[in-house]
């Protein structure tokens, strides 16, 4: 098969499952750029790229490949609190194989349409063979009621919270056999885990919920925000510098799923939840007078929340065990650059 | 040097050069995302995608790359008749080298100071040595008064202008001694061009000028309009396609630069001119009443611009020499994905 770029935009992209129509879309696929409607809020755009090799197996599936590139920029969106609006996609190709567009293609499609979200635009260009395939993404998000969340608005006494499990996204690469660059987690195999659990850490690896319903649920009560793609620590930090405050997290608060539990120890976990990355859950400080409304709006959208710390007048992040000791740190927060 | 993603962004990217504010933007770099200001009119975006080793050369200097990195962009918002807002950057590096860096981070400074166009966001990446660096950049602009300029929108009997000259952009690959797709062009060296010609086709190519300028001086006489990427025979096309008419071409009309005159006999330019691309001129149709009026803007701003052709009833582009007999054509469009 030999398709030319307009060719296999129009075969694998420009189709009513992926660049339907939207209000607030004026014009997608086809002209020199795409045309957004004037907003009546701000708007949030985040991109994120995603290098074979880098941030996805050489070998690996094109649907979750596809639901995995636009799923951690909606994750972006999701943590300023805005609603998704459109993305656009920048695909770098070594090869055009039919299989693996059409899986891609869907992997993205599933995950548009969950959240309202058409692709509108951008570009398509070929590498050499043997270069890595690159997925650039920028979404759009909007802001109709509210501003959006940042990190630098944190307060002292602020409620720290995250979203679902941590350390799925670290052990996931385990359970996919894809090497792990946290030291507690080299030696480890997958032998100990039922199919079921396997599964399971696939699609949090490959299928990250973007926790955006809840986001614009619990926005309003959020003082700050961020999303966890480079583990725990690492992303508190951000907050931190940005609001400059400090936090005590409790170690023994950090919520883990069932096969993390089930495939590391206590301590391997524990690092993998705070270096371990690929997490794509919320963490967002709140006044403590919300603790009650964000509890029923995590049960009414069926999502675990947890509060494990609060925001200090320190300058650090400090770790605490369960007698309240400061714990050194074990590692350092994932750096995909590195 | 060792750099973290963060760091390198903080020293090349995030500088009051290139992320400068910006009416129109709220948050630049540092967020999960940048936030841009509720607009009045539409917003046109524009994603281009430059791999090392297809779109520029593997050993090109980094302010030129930088520059038209950018402005390629900017000819696509050019082509929509947006006024430049912001911009976003995904690297792809597979080397972070100090020089390389600053040039590169100087030539996207001096184009986003010209156009009043900040950088506001994006993600940073490494790849392995040897892969190829990849530039993914998305563009925003805004439309205060006026409409979209679309490609879907030419009428028959429009007249078919295009800016600036053609063939330079192909040209220019002979002038840097990389090796040149048209077979017209293949064979050919720069010997015969002065210093200064061949400083003048280099700048065709690393700093080629979109003309935004013109664009939204001249758009509210414009019917439809795409800057010239692939070839002007190709960039018609698109045109035509979209609004389902034909066009007359009249080849002598084709307007060249000195350099390009000098390096290519007349059938070798006519082919840089038609299938040569990287010109990144506009091309628009507009109604015949405006003929002067187009004229006085383009003299305004120091523009040359040509009246070429005719948009007709027909279905297709029909390139006509000097007697009004039909030419074949002689080549394709240039399509940088194959």
């Amino acid at each position: 098969m030999s398709l030319s770029e307009f060719e296999t935009i129009s075969h694998y992209f420009d189709s009513p499952k992926l660049s339907f129509a939207r209000e607030g879309i004026t014009l997608g696929i086809g002209d020199d750029g795409a045309v957004l409607k004037p907003t009546a809020g701000p708007m949030s755009i985040s991109m994120d790229l995603l290098v074979e090799g880098v941030h996805f197996p050489m070998d690996g599936e094109g649907f979750g490949i596809g639901y995995r590139a636009l799923a951690v920029n909606l994750s972006d969106l999701a943590a300023m609190g805005a609603q998704p609006l459109c993305f656009t996609l920048g695909l770098t190709l070594n090869r055009v194989e039919d299989g693996w567009l059409r899986e891609f293609s869907a992997g993205l499609s599933q995950l548009a349409q969950k959240f309202d979200c058409p692709l509108v635009g951008g570009d398509l260009t070929r590498t050499q063979p043997g270069s890595p395939t690159v997925i650039a993404i920028q979404a759009h998000g909007i802001h109709q009621n509210r501003s959006p969340v940042l990190r630098s608005t944190a307060e002292v006494g602020d409620d720290i919270y995250v979203s679902g499990t941590l350390g799925d996204g670290a052990a996931a690469l385990v359970a996919l056999g894809i090497k792990p660059h946290l030291d507690g987690l080299k030696g480890l195999s997958a032998q100990g885990l039922t199919d079921s659990q396997r599964e399971n850490l696939a699609a949090a690896y490959y299928q990250p919920q973007p926790r955006v319903e809840f986001a614009l649920a619990a926005g309003e009560y959020m003082n700050a925000c961020i999303d966890i793609s480079d583990g725990l620590a690492g992303d508190i930090a951000h907050i931190l510098r940005a609001s400059k405050v400090g936090a005590d997290v409790l170690l023994e608060r950090l919520p883990y799923s069932e096969p993390v539990k089930n495939l590391l120890n206590p301590q391997a976990r524990q690092q993998a939840a705070l270096y371990g990355g690929d997490d794509y859950e919320l963490c967002f400080t709140a006044a403590k007078q919300h603790a009650d409304a964000l509890a029923s709006l995590a049960t009414e959208v069926n999502l675990p929340l947890t509060k494990v710390g609060e925001v200090t007048t320190g300058k650090s992040l400090r770790l605490l065990d369960s007698s309240g000791d400061i714990v050194n740190s074990v590692g350092e927060a994932y750096q995909h650059f590195n």
